[in-house]
């Protein structure tokens, strides 16, 4: 059984592999420049590692896990134009470097470059492999759509943040491991249970990325503490503490959420204290191990040897307590 | 054998028949509301005919024909940001009447949910199918770069902007033939002649485009006369007047090209002109006929009976004198 790490370094020799053409050279340079950024290659490594534990040629989940790769890429070049975000991976975006019509169109063909990618399997699983490309491509559309509408909305209720949530980051997660786990040659049960794993466990790791940002430990988690707060994010926090707060704390909350440019140390220090008045920490690692418990059940119910399974509990636990 | 009036009329009865999702209404309501414009259905209707012409049920052939609708009107969303186009076919566009952000991302949803019509087809041919999905796709989104390339480019030639066209409108329509003839049984060979067929045709078509911008009847064309003129877009007889122009009048049509708000009078009248001394409509119309007549020997080169064939001729005919 391959090690997770040993599946990244495959992903990313790989993704430096991948040919596109070369004219017209500003429809593709953005892609291997996209490509070039890094990241951790988690989801296409996770699809070769389904394929491996179910007993698969992890030569053959290459090209879809390269799918899921540029699909990801794909998605984060169009956020990142409605985000109107000027880094990536600490580096110039691709609407900020070309122009947002070359990032439009790049993205576009991106995508079409996941499918060419991801047909590359054998005829027999072709269909179920791209209906399962199609449900998470279009979660994550949806997932996205979300995102922006609650940027602009106030009463987002805590079920309507786990679906938006779930579609935005960890229907990809799940798919990515049921693509694997099909290609490996698992049935339609564990290939559905396997998604279960992914998307339940993707919910509580977003989760915890919320809890993080407010108590994380700034030297582990390598980003700025509080800056969903400064942000105005509507985290799973703020959407509770909202729901629990008396009218004083609603009347502070709103106060500062309204402030153009406030003084954003202050701002941090007055939400963590209403967070920690009204404990929704504690909230919100009750929901966390709740998702997580749900991922480990489905997780259980695969039908693999448990020293297989043990390589996607090593791999959760590594997620969740990776940075506290 | 049914009337392309009677495709066009099933495909517009079967996109008003679509469903998406209500939820989340801002992703899917500009899907609906630019599927809503109308159009002409041509390229659907023209899978559908393919299909026919090979005497398989068109029944089968409505989700991939709906398919290329879909697709088409993905490109139409998104060329119309790029563009930063008001109107579209006389309502307003849908980043418009939304915001650009809305028409990105539900642009990205209609090009999946094309994939999920076009993979509406018999397992023996889904591969067949959606690699040549995949090429018209990708080949649409390069038309589309080049396009916007040119504009900014003074020194376009005729090959490139033959290869412009080609890519950005006639590979659709060769796609679409080619794939409704692999639904209604056609062998590899006429489902090759077939594209080749609707792909010459369509730079044909193009063509005639160019030359009716200048010389069609205003009535019957349906656009202002000298609209590519005004917008100094870079057509065939543009690039062939730069080529042949002597000094002076390259002169006469720089200074036109670069004045920021001339006189668009005067300067229709003063490209025509030279357009007229250089000849320029007879290189055109010759073009055309060239591309017509690929078409017309790719046509007769398919196994099918000749009065099968005669729709694809009358079509084509249709097509190449309806303006003038």
């Amino acid at each position: 059984m391959k090690q997770l790490s040993d599946l990244q370094a495959i992903i990313s020799a790989e993704v430096k592999q991948l040919n596109f053409p070369s004219y017209p050279a500003e429809l593709y340079e953005p892609i291997k420049y996209i490509l070039s950024l890094g990241g951790k290659r988690m989801r296409p490594a996770l699809l070769l590692m389904a394929c491996d534990l179910f007993g698969g040629d992890v030569n053959k989940a290459i090209p879809p896990a390269l799918a899921i790769e540029v699909f990801h890429n794909f998605t984060l070049m169009h956020d990142d134009i409605m985000d109107n975000a000027p880094l990536r991976r600490g580096k110039t975006t691709v609407h900020e470097r070309w122009n947002p019509n070359v990032g439009i169109l790049s993205g576009d063909v991106m995508l079409i470059e996941g499918y060419k990618l991801m047909m590359q399997v054998d005829n027999a699983i072709l269909r179920r492999i791209l209906d399962i490309f199609n449900t998470t491509a279009v979660g994550v559309c949806e997932g996205q759509q979300l995102d922006m509408e609650f940027e602009k909305r106030i009463n987002v209720n805590i079920e309507e943040y786990i679906t938006m949530i779930r579609l935005k980051t960890a229907v990809v997660l799940g798919g990515a491991l049921q693509i694997g786990a099909i290609i490996g040659g698992a049935d339609t049960n564990d290939a559905d249970l396997i998604y279960t794993f992914g998307e339940q466990l993707g919910i509580a790791f977003q989760l915890q990325d919320d809890i993080l940002d407010v108590y994380g430990n700034p030297e582990k988690f390598g980003k700025q503490v509080g800056g969903d707060i400064m942000s105005n994010k509507k985290t799973f926090l703020l959407i509770k503490a909202l729901e629990l707060a008396d009218p004083s704390q609603a009347a502070e909350l709103n106060k500062w959420l309204n402030i153009q440019q406030p003084d954003q140390n202050e701002k941090v220090i007055a939400f963590t204290g209403i967070y920690n008045q009204l404990q929704v920490r504690q909230y919100a690692e009750k929901a966390m191990q709740a998702y997580a418990d749900k991922a480990f059940t489905a997780l259980d119910a695969i039908n693999l040897p448990d020293e297989h399974k043990q390589y996607l509990r090593d791999f959760a636990d590594g997620l969740m307590v990776r940075e506290n």
